[in-house]
């Protein structure tokens, strides 16, 4: 199992070079260590004073580099979509349509990039993988996909069973699926069967992302007030996709204590600025344990003996907060995302009996 | 018909900055002027002085502002969704999920947004929007959306009907349809029907992207090697989804002439540094004429009497340029883009005879 470590920020607070840092760090400890690049532009190079390609390539001891690429991650999904229609239907149609042909259309790169860490991560072959993202709202909605999608399916799939259409077409499945695939659906294990192992694949990635030894991001920021405010926006944004921040880094600045008072109780540490291209060790010797995030405070408890469910919301004020029951779930809204949470079987369809948002905490009382 | 203005570069170098004083600027000269805000951080509301909020309001002569916050636009796209639904279905099934509980997937910032830029624009309000986005790949793919989505469309359209799915459901439609719509639909026109008004709509907006005079962005960089570097793959990167790069603005620095040099063609603003907060009159002066962008090298030319296609596309070598022909059209890659270049009648369907990269151009015949 390998730890996930990213960092938020505004841009052109370092967060590039904050990551090759770790990078270098961690690896110089004996760690495994697998640097992920997002941005497909020439940033990370430059910084690296190495080139880098779309598959993960020694670029020092125990330390690897990759530079996503959505175009080739799009073929080779194509190439696995195709496999599988070639597994289920009779005569697969979609082997006329190459990979070599499919644009990027909004939200490919995340999806296709999370799915990739995940194979990274699956791979056995690293102990730590440094995201390297956009380290805003961008990187906290991919990383905030499998609790969003998996509810999509679970409030859609009910939908759909009990439209109209759902009803009008669950005869003719039968007869459909039997004509073109190798398999035969009724419609109730139509709808089961293939969410199913999307929810598994989900659910796995739910878990990880709400685990602080597997997933954890830290703050980046410098002295620029825009830069400082965007880092307690994306502190709370955090909190509200069940990611973990395990600290501030604060980046060429000095005057760390009246900062430390903004971010309680998260530690912050100073890195100084780089003297030259290719000096690390400064930069490596002033960073903070990062296996210390599991100290910080976790986005969520759920305290099913009190009836409450507590979620940490730092940096927002009672009036960004939003809380609602309009489902069948609760939502809290905040930081321009929304979160549904998935209460245990004894709370859950429950009326909130009262919601109190103090020192940062939100309380929700069933 | 508004003028769309965007900024593209790296992080840091000062891109909000710049889409403020252009809208100071163009306001000034009396241009009813919309600046929008996707980053929904605090940075912007620090910089301009000026609180903001999720719907357009006046923050001075001319001048409108709006935070554009995608839980807001979602929850308005859901409202029109099930206004659709009730139209054409005979009991409607989405009315029992609410706006309020719909969570943000990747791709939804940009999707919701750019329909939000083309309501401004048909609103008639406004004579220029300026969109102040994350100014990177994911600015290029929400402007590359209509016409990569309309290839899906006339690619997938075709698969579809042709596919054993496509042929085993055909009988099943019009009794299906007649029993939950309203309407009577055909298999014929069910792909039909619904498609072109999308089709419609994304043709519009392929359009204004491909006219200098309806939407142009601008690079911005300071003296960073990295950030001169993510300018000039931007720069290719913006060819490749057809949006004309007007010119270049040069931030906080001075040595323009060596920097003008690596952009030719395109003008180099040089912008000075904010002497105080509030203090725009030097920036405000220091910019480009924007109308100036139809100068500006064209993405893409067809030649149908020669039988060419001329595409601009700077900053790549030729090794970082494919061409490929595996689908019915032309497939260019370069920049982690991908393009389908829609031929005339003339051209469609025909074979690549040769192509030649020169001078930043690549020259297709056939």
């Amino acid at each position: 199992m390998a730890l996930i470590l990213t960092f938020l920020g505004k841009g052109g607070t370092g967060r590039t070079t904050v990551a090759i840092a770790a990078a270098k760090q961690l690896s110089s400890f004996g760690q495994r260590v697998l640097l992920v690049e997002q941005d497909p532009g020439p940033a990370l190079e430059i910084l690296l004073g190495a080139s880098i390609g779309p598959d993960p390539q020694e670029i020092g001891a125990n330390l690897q580099a990759v530079q996503l690429q959505t175009t080739l991650l799009l073929e080779r999904s194509w190439e696995d979509v195709k496999r599988l229609e070639a597994q289920y239907l009779r005569s697969p149609t979609l082997k006329n349509v190459y990979g070599q042909e499919l644009g990027v259309l909004p939200g490919m790169d995340s999806a296709l990039a999370l799915n990739a860490i995940r194979e990274y991560e699956n791979s056995g072959k690293y102990d730590v993988i440094i995201y390297d993202g956009s380290g805003d709202q961008a990187t906290l909605r991919m990383l905030g996909m499998p609790e969003i999608l998996s509810w999509y399916f679970r409030r859609f799939r009910q939908v759909f069973i009990d439209s109209d259409l759902g009803k009008a077409i669950s005869p003719f499945i039968q007869p459909v699926t039997s004509a073109i695939l190798n398999v035969s659906w009724t419609g109730d294990n139509l709808a089961q069967q293939p969410t199913n192992e999307a929810n598994q694949l989900l659910d796995k990635g739910k878990s990880a992302i709400a685990d602080p030894n597997r997933v954890a991001s830290y703050l980046v920021t410098n002295e620029d007030a825009a830069a400082i405010a965007t880092a307690k926006y994306l502190w709370g944004g955090a909190q509200q996709i069940g990611l973990t921040v395990g600290g501030v880094i604060l980046n060429q600045a000095s005057v760390i204590d009246t900062l430390a008072a903004e971010f309680v109780p998260l530690a912050v540490s100073a890195l100084p600025k780089q003297s030259a291209p290719g000096d690390w060790e400064p930069l490596m010797d002033a960073l903070p344990d990062f296996k210390q995030a599991v100290q910080a405070p976790r986005p969520i408890s759920i305290d099913t003996g009190n009836r409450q469910v507590r979620l940490f919301l730092p940096s927002f004020d009672k009036k960004q907060v939003k809380l609602t029951q309009y489902g069948p779930e609760v939502t809290i809204e905040a930081g321009d995302q929304r979160r549904n949470v998935l209460l245990p079987p004894s709370l859950s369809g429950q009326p909130v009996k009262g919601a109190k948002f103090q020192d940062g905490y939100l309380t929700i009382s069933f």
